[in-house]
C-alpha cells in the first residue's frame, strides 16, 4: 500500500485504485474489473474528472426514475461492490431497491463474497441469483437474473455494466439506469438514462438528489424531469465537453500525460 | 474463463484482455499493466477501434527505420509480452534484432517468467539487463538498459513505453519507434515515429510491410519514407480523426451508430 498524500494531483484517482486492488485481493473485483475501471479513467481524464453539468442532470433524471418506480433494483458486480458499498446500502434503505449482484465473470464463491462484503456495509435486501433465469437475447452467463429481483423489476440501476446485458434488459423493456464513464460504449447507448461520470461521484449525487427529490411537495416534477429528458440529446452532449477538452489539450503547450 | 463468440461486437477486444489476464496469473503482467491497457482500450475507441491510414503510413516508416538499422532492438514489457509474443519473435527474427526485457515495475522474478515465456515462443537472442547501465536522466529502476543491447543501439522499437523512458532513450540519441494509442501521451510526443494503434494490430501490419520491403528491389525507398515523416504532422493527424469522430458522433442527427 502506498501513502498517498492528499495534495496529490491524482488524488482521487489513486484512492479508487487502490480500494479495487484491494478488491482483487479479497477476492470480490476480479482482473477484468482493472481493465475495465483503467478506460473508464481514461474517458474521466477527458471529460475533467469532476461531474459536468451534463451528467448532473442525467443523474437527476436517474434518480426520479428510481424514486417513482413499481418494482426499483440496484444491481451490483465487483467493482461497484468494491468502489461504493456504504453509498449502495444507503440508497437501497432509501428507495426500498433490494440489491442483485451480477457477475460478468460469474462464480459462486465470487458471489459469496461480494454478498458478505456488503452485509459488512449494513445490506439487510441483497439476492443473488440463487432462483435464476434466463434474460433471452445472451448466451452467456450473464443472461442470469434472480426470477425475484432484476426479472420482476420496471427500472434497474446499473453501473458499470457490460453492453451485452445492457441491451438484453432493454429489450426486455426495463428503464436502464447506467453510469459509465464511456458514451460510445454499448451499455451507454442501450440504456434508458446514461449517467457518463465516475461512479463515487454519481452516487453521492444520486444520494443527494434522492433525498431532495423524496421530501418535494409535488412529485409532478419527477414525471417532468423524466419525460423531459433526451438521451440522445444527453450522450451527443458528452462528446462535445470530450471534444472540446481535447481540442483544448491538443492546442496547449506543455507537456501531456494521462498518469 | 469466458468463452466468447466471434461474432461479439468486441470480440478482439475482449480476446486482447483474456491474454492480459492471463499474463498475471502467469505472472508476466502486472495490476498497473492491466488499468494503463484499459486507458489505452478508451483512445482505441475513439480512434475507431481500426488501423486508420495515418497509422498506417506511420507503421511503414517504422518498418523502413528497422529495416535499415545498424543495431535495432525490441523492448519488451509485461504488457507486450503478454499480447504478441509470437509476432515478436517473428520480427525478431525478420529484422535481426534481439528482444530486451525492461519493466517499469522492475523484478527478477517478472524478468525470468517472461524470459521463460519468449522462449516458449521460440525466442532465442533474449536481453534482460543482467549486464546494464542507467540511462541519465532517469532516477528510478527505469533508467536501467542493457550494455549489450538498448545502449549499444541505433533504432529501439518500445511498444507501449514509459514517458520517462521513452524521453531519455530519445535524448540519449536513438530513434525511438513507439506503439501508443494515446497520442498525447509523453511517450507519443518523444518518439521519433509514433504508431497511435493498438499493438497486436501493430504488430500484424509492422511484419507485413517488413516481409514486403524486405523483398523490395530498390532500398532507396526506404529513405525516401524515413525523410518525408514528420511525427509531429502525425500527432496533430491523430488528434484530428479523433476530433472529426466525436465531431460526427456529437452532431449527428437521429439514433447514434458508433461501429
Amino acid at each position: 500500500m502506498v501513502t498517498v498524500s492528499k495534495d496529490h494531483p491524482r488524488y482521487n484517482s489513486l484512492i479508487l485504485r487502490d480500494k479495487l486492488v484491494d478488491g482483487c485481493k479479497k477476492g470480490i473485483t476480479n482482473f477484468h474489473g482493472l481493465i475495465a475501471h483503467g478506460r473508464g479513467e481514461a474517458f474521466d481524464y477527458l471529460i475533467g474528472e469532476s461531474s459536468t453539468t451534463n451528467a448532473l442532470a442525467a443523474t437527476e433524471v436517474a434518480s426520479a426514475y428510481m424514486l417513482t418506480a413499481q418494482r426499483p433494483i440496484l444491481s451490483v458486480n465487483g467493482n461497484v461492490a468494491a468502489l461504493v458499498p456504504a453509498e449502495l446500502v444507503e440508497l437501497s434503505e432509501m428507495i426500498g431497491a433490494p440489491l442483485e449482484i451480477n457477475l460478468y465473470h460469474r462464480s459462486r464463491q465470487r458471489i459469496e463474497k461480494i454478498e458478505q462484503h456488503l452485509r459488512d456495509f449494513g445490506a439487510r435486501r441483497i439476492l443473488t441469483g440463487r432462483d435464476y433465469v434466463r434474460l433471452p437475447e445472451i448466451a452467456s452467463e450473464r443472461a442470469k437474473v434472480d426470477e425475484r429481483g432484476i426479472l420482476l423489476s420496471d427500472v434497474v440501476f446499473v453501473p458499470l455494466e457490460d453492453g451485452d446485458r445492457s441491451e438484453a434488459l432493454k429489450k426486455s423493456g426495463k428503464t436502464v439506469l447506467a453510469v459509465d464513464l464511456n458514451p460510445l460504449s454499448r451499455t451507454a447507448l442501450a440504456a434508458s438514462v446514461t449517467v457518463v461520470d465516475e461512479l463515487t461521484r454519481t452516487m453521492g449525487n444520486v444520494i443527494e438528489f434522492t433525498k431532495r427529490m423524496q421530501n418535494a411537495e409535488d412529485k409532478e416534477v419527477l414525471e417532468v424531469l423524466k419525460s423531459k429528458f433526451d438521451n440522445v440529446q444527453n450522450l451527443k452532449t458528452s462528446y462535445s465537453i470530450i471534444l472540446s477538452r481535447l481540442q483544448n489539450l491538443s492546442e496547449s503547450d506543455g507537456p501531456l500525460n494521462i498518469t
